[in-house]
């Protein structure tokens, strides 16, 4: 059960307040001046300083004079995020896994993506995941240090033990992800793992479309539809952070089972399985057969543009439920979505147009994904970062690189 | 358009972050000793006591010395909100418009509900209630100051100028809500507006069933189906304050037309129209036919009693979409659902334990609002003190009851 506290600040905790927001500020901003920092952060030049320092020493940050660029006064000494302080993020999908290395500041280091055996547990899948995960590190200078791990995960996520409740569409079920991936990987490194949707809804107000938007919906479309919702400029998580399970909003009376046990579930008329049924593709599923369908459009066929505007009609009538609920600034359409998003958009837009209040209408825009497949990825790397960010001195117990290539090995 | 941003917290506003944290804190406990504020505030005894000196220097608090309870030591000095600090809180719904005055700690002095006239336009409305609160605030002691004014309104509340841009079942469209009641007392007073949906939320969260839970939802049944939810501690608000409209959520692709220009929302299938054609009542609607209905349910009527178990379905049908998106602790069913809960519970149950995922199911309850009519009138009074509440030196601004009593003559 969650609850709501409210806690006063104790002068001694002014300073670490202030060491995250400047960690933050340049963790979003990348490479800044001290002077840029003052306005972006509200702070005193001389706070900024002091804070920047603490960052330096606990190299999360780097100091650099910058040379004159020709104006009058001192040169602004430049910071930028340390190219050594990286988390892995992994994104466990239906189809395919990924694992990434990505610094402070979301530069990403190394990335690998391969298809996931369907046939075997999800044991076989973390062993692959930290077996490539490893590989990555030993690229990497020796002297890199890991502050954490995420993980973006095609289910739901229990956030109190990182257990994935449910992934109908992964065929998971209790599945102790966080502990499974810290035993793999041999090391007491930080594991912070999410629901795809709400990665994907974060990396997306981060490094995607919707940057520094305080209120996003993100669909992701790969077998159901995920999704992910940025409230006032925070995750929302619900109380079990199992929320933003749009695709499970019942949208058909009359509709079919499904995987998640209800039906006529929004993702049984606007997943990837509805689609390729009405493109007489039934027998069909995956990237292979929803491209298929995509060919087909671009070669004009009548019968699959009929389908696919069908399918708009759907996409938009559960759409505009979302849109009415959270009155957003911007809908990322991800996966599938953003893929057939060129020939859905005008029948989408016209069924929303009557079906969502004028007053959210008049701002909220359905854009497609700018991070595509590497959107979840990207959100694992973001979740990963959030422990050190909220409390820098954290980064005290970063782990070496070198150490979890020799514990694991 | 609503952005994120993050910023620093200097050593000066960290006294007044304190002083909003402890009003806060007695405005929820009510009269509080101040050791039971060290602890639930997590400050200092010194920080407690100096923070609530200067509440008192505003007038807001009052102290006073307590007698010792025969435990050693010194006897703790007692904390109350003080009885001459106020705000004004109006409701105004479909059928009913109510005033009320409000001590900070939530208590209140007074109140009245009368009919509202549904042939004339909001000046009226604005006009009867104006006059009702001038009427309340004549019972007043002359000191008392008015720190807000707070209004629930069945309608879309876009907050930055507190437009009432839709509200299909008053038959109000661009309705200048806090201007109208500004001009009409008279008076530089803060006025806050806000949806009913989302003030019902609020107030049960403060004051009524969901009292300290995160992650609530709130529906309101009167004619349509309002909501408001609180996610992670806070109100949802979206980008222009009108999110939580749950009612417009399409759940019929063959449904019927919608007061809002939609069809197949689920208040047309959940709401007091759909339960009234569904007992053959398809000409009827407001309170008293509503009351008809739950007194034929408990003499047993077969037919209304198979009725409402039809509607319990649609309930639940959309209910499960709201509790996948929000994971909450605790939704909270008031108006007509909470009149009816006795007679739909089992059935809505049953429908949400196959609908709803099982991690979500497992702690989310359904309860009907324990506020009843007066939900919205004391969540307008919550958000009336939200100013105050957040930065308690804007106390200064209140208006004395004798001053708007004055200019309004």
């Amino acid at each position: 059960m969650s609850k709501t506290t409210i806690t006063g600040t104790r002068s001694e905790s002014v300073r670490l307040m202030n060491q995250s927001v400047v960690l933050r500020a340049v963790h979003l901003a990348g490479e800044s001046s001290r002077s840029m920092l003052v306005p972006a952060t509200g702070l005193t030049r001389g706070a900024v300083g002091t804070i920047v320092g603490d960052l330096v020493d606990l190299r999360l940050l780097e100091e650099e004079r910058a040379g004159s660029d020709g104006s009058p006064g001192r040169p602004s000494t430049l910071v930028r995020p340390s190219p050594r302080a990286v988390v892995v993020a992994f994104d466990i999908r239906v189809e395919t896994v990924a694992v990434g290395v990505f610094t402070l500041g979301g530069h990403r280091l190394a990335a690998t993506r391969i298809s996931r055996d369907h046939d075997r547990g999800p044991e076989h899948t973390v062993d692959e995941v930290a077996t490539i995960a490893r590989g990555l590190l030993e690229l990497l200078p020796p002297d890199t240090v890991v502050h954490g791990v995420g993980a973006a995960v095609a289910g739901l996520v229990r956030q109190h033990d990182q257990l994935v409740v449910s992934g109908p569409n992964l065929g998971w079920r209790d599945v102790p992800i966080g502990a499974l991936l810290r035993d793999r990987l041999g090391a007491d490194v930080h594991v912070a793992v999410g629901n795809d949707g709400d990665l994907g809804a974060l990396a997306e107000t981060r490094r995607g479309a919707a940057v520094g938007l305080a209120d996003v919906v993100y669909l992701s479309g790969e077998v159901g539809i995920g999704g992910g919702v940025i409230a006032g400029g925070r995750p929302l998580t619900g109380s079990a952070g199992c929320s933003g399970e749009v695709g499970h909003i019942p949208v058909n009376p009359d509709g079919l089972p499904c995987n998640c046990g209800s039906s006529g579930c929004w993702e049984t008329e606007a997943g990837d399985h509805a689609l390729l049924r009405r493109v007489g593709r039934s027998d069909e599923i995956g990237t292979a057969a929803i491209e298929a369908v995509v060919h087909d459009a671009e070669a004009g066929d009548a019968a699959v543009l009929a389908a696919l505007d069908e399918h708009a009609r759907w996409v938009a009538f559960g759409l505009a439920g979302v849109m009415n609920t959270f009155d957003p600034d911007l809908v990322v359409l991800g996966g599938t979505l953003a893929r057939i998003h060129p020939y859905i958009a005008e029948a989408v837009d016209r069924e929303l147009d009557r079906r969502v209040f004028d007053v959210i209408r008049a701002h909220a825009r359905v854009v497609p994904s700018e991070l595509g497949i590497d959107a979840m990825l990207t959100g694992a790397a973001e979740w990963a970062w959030e422990s050190v960010l909220t409390e820098p001195p954290r980064a005290a117990s970063g782990v070496a690189a070198s150490t979890i290539l020799r514990r694991s090995a």
